[in-house]
């Protein structure tokens, strides 16, 4: 498909011009060029300028046509007045896709813009050109060095985001990475004047470095070819999908934003039953949720076995489970008998479920590790969470190396049990201690297990889970 | 009323005995004792072992009745079978109120603990004394010296806890004083054997000191009373509730933690609609309740002026407002014309609600606090949000300075604003920016502004807050 082809050239492109580029490169706005090539771009940069001669140590152009040189790929940063000019320069050039950074069209509201973005629709429809934006950030691809944001981790993952909205992504992509996720390809598109997400998600579909696929629509204006594409895309690879705007008010805010058809509530809903699309309803619920999918994989049903405190904790806990869908089923009399053996009958230790290791609540004893196994082989149960709270014992000279103990030992422990494992380490009130547990986190998280800060946290993404594998199965 | 009598020995003793006072008083556990000591209880304190004579520099007992001097108030820390005893030598003693730190009672589901308690329910039927417990923490007090963790604060402030569980209140404790809360006295109660929710609620609610309450219960033995006590309280003191054991399989659970009866969901649904109590379903969500209703105080209505990150980042917070049953109504066209003339029409930018105030972004330039000034002041507007991302721009050069100066245009803010303020201050991905952050967030709780590290947490928060004034206007 020529349009695949095209979509080849704006992730991996042998040239870039940027037009509008800017020697004012420094610490507070960095440039598009400044930024490519900080962040390890080896492609040729073609800075345009009217005025310049050199931009950042390269020759600049007064327009794309005045290049000697091919050009793949434009990223347009001018004055949304002036971007008709420049586009009709790179379908002159033959330029093959273009990212618009500009603002100022339909998401304006004002007629000046709506104006302007049917003037750029017009202008496409006469050439091969295919855009992404405008009003967005582009393209992130660690393995060609494309990047929005230098910030972003320069290693390549197997997560791919497909979203409309750029600054959020400025957001998720660092606190995903401070996770131990990594992403394949992701892309800022804004108003989707041309390119819309039915043809990002199905190019990163078939893209073999994306196993997950992240994304964040507004609205989608062909609904029933992106109804396919992501139910097709569910049956081998996840999709994670936040609609923004789908309440009244919600949906009021899109239209200010990327100028975008929200569409109903039921409608979203049905889509989301009928794709099996995993729905989440925030950008901080995003990054759970992808931590989730790569990490945790299928899990077989929804009862959950609850290795922490007991007492009230556990109680709220087990509310916590049964709201989301998940069960708290008692154990077998087997595996209880066996608890009983390495936990002693003190004040608020438990060999119900949820179970509390008495001996073990740094997570460092061997009883832990093999408390996890015997709840883990209960028959009643799919899934296993463990949860620590170093914190609470911090004062009983619990310090960084026991944290790290315990991470290691939830690590190794993981790798034996018969049924997934998921981790909570939930965070102390002081920065000091707050540290080491983000520090256990990130080598947990690194080694693969699923692990996160808050048990609700960690039963949402399980319950999303759990559903996308009901649906999974059921085709 | 006797009991209240009885209650004000027990958060205010003259004199402890310390039934099973331990010499092993080390970091890695405690002893009620040393804790004592520790926290700076200044009353008597009379260790009671049968074979020391001195515990902790302090003279030690074989039993409360060889004791020369009166004692007002006991801790019983014994096996659970040697309790019976213990409190036979206590009414003998005239002790007035005992905690009863141990476990091994109805809560273990064991005939033998069942029997036990019962015994306990007749012992003290034949005297005078009451009971807190058994199987929980006992008493936080920092006025007077009493403590179950020497970790909380020594200050005293105006929030009053009653809890059925003492590990949650183990973390939620510190985690609330992280944010600013100081608390005037906390109950932890456990089996509730004798002293029930009830009167510790009505004794709070009577408490010159305490001016809100959280109440942790997993069953109340007098729901008609409870109901009562906690609607009359709502009209002056708010009371947060997290009800334990609201699901079936929580249910289940409480059985195993305090033995009580949890009672029906439908049945709490109307006791929360009746009573006026705000309700929370997680230990997290209580202390951000605990937040709100003592740093935010009153709000007229559920219309929300966001002042944030616009674009993607808007859509979805005025979902999550619509979903919480807030309302991000459009401003009125004279705030809009005044706001156009502070905030450039660059990318992203937005004069709507959410009102992106580009020049502001990172909170310190005289136009954000103007724009903060001009949202509250519209008369679509009942509670303003404010949202700074610092770590979005730490790259650009921000540091703990700015941050810390960003806090301190929030703080003078919100004392000039017409209309109460939201502070949130999200989290970034790093240690270090991590910490400017909370220390922010703390500085800004200290000086009484209302402020959370999720759009989430903040957005819920304000909703509750906005149906408990509600209720209170209605009677």
């Amino acid at each position: 498909m020529v349009q695949d082809l095209n979509l080849n050239v704006a992730f991996d492109p042998k040239s870039i011009a940027v037009i509008g580029a800017s020697s004012d490169d420094n610490a507070e706005r960095k440039s598009w060029v400044g930024r490519l090539q900080e962040f390890g771009y080896t492609g040729k940069i073609y800075p345009i300028n009217l005025k310049a001669t050199m931009v950042l140590g390269l020759k600049a152009y007064p327009s794309v046509t005045a290049v000697p040189d091919p050009i793949d790929y434009a990223i347009i940063s001018i004055k949304s007045s002036l971007v008709p000019m420049a586009l009709r320069d790179c379908i002159a050039k033959g330029i093959k896709v273009v990212h618009i950074f500009a603002a100022g069209f339909a998401e304006t509201g004002m007629e000046e813009g709506k104006k302007l973005q049917q003037e750029v629709i017009s202008i496409i429809k006469e050439g091969k050109i295919r855009i992404i934006g405008p009003n967005c950030m582009g393209i992130y691809n660690p393995k060609t060095g494309l990047t929005f944001n230098v910030r972003f981790s320069r290693e390549s993952g197997e997560v791919g985001i497909v979203s409309q909205t750029g600054a959020g992504m400025m957001e998720l992509i660092p606190h995903a990475n401070a996770r131990g996720i990594r992403f394949s390809k992701v892309i800022s598109y804004g108003n989707a004047l041309d390119l819309n997400a039915s043809e990002f998600v199905e190019y990163l579909a078939n893209d073999k470095e994306t196993k997950y696929i992240f994304c964040y629509v507004e609205g989608v204006n062909d609904g029933f070819r992106f109804f396919n594409i992501v139910r097709d895309c569910n049956r081998t690879k996840p999709v994670i999908i936040l609609k923004g705007g789908l309440t009244e008010g919600g949906s009021g805010a899109v239209s200010s934003h990327t100028a975008s058809l929200a569409g109903s509530e039921l409608v979203w809903k049905a889509f989301f039953n009928q794709t099996g699309a995993i729905q989440v309803d925030t950008l901080n619920e995003a990054v759970e949720q992808i931590v989730a999918v790569e990490k945790l994989g299928e899990i077989k049903g929804r009862r959950i076995g609850i290795v922490a405190r007991g007492g009230g904790v556990g109680v709220v806990a087990t509310d916590t489970c049964e709201r989301a869908g998940l069960k708290v089923p008692a154990l077998t009399k087997e595996t209880r008998l066996e608890l009983a053996k390495i936990t002693p009958a003190e004040a608020g230790s438990s060999i119900r479920n949820p179970v509390e290791i008495g001996l073990g609540r740094f997570g460092v004893s061997e009883y832990y590790a093999k408390g996890l196994n015997l709840v883990a082989d209960d028959p009643n149960i799919d899934v296993v969470m463990a949860v620590l709270n170093p914190h609470v014992y911090t004062q009983e000279g619990v310090g960084a190396k026991e944290i790290d103990q315990s991470a290691q030992v939830l690590i190794d422990t993981a790798k034996t049990l018969s049924k997934p494992l998921v981790a909570v380490i939930t965070l102390g009130d002081s920065i000091d201690v707050i540290g080491m547990e983000l520090h256990a986190q990130e080598t947990m998280l690194k080694a693969g297990v699923p692990t996160f800060s808050t048990v609700e946290a960690a039963i949402l993404a399980i319950s999303k889970m759990a559903k996308y594998w009901e649906f999974r199965r059921s085709l």
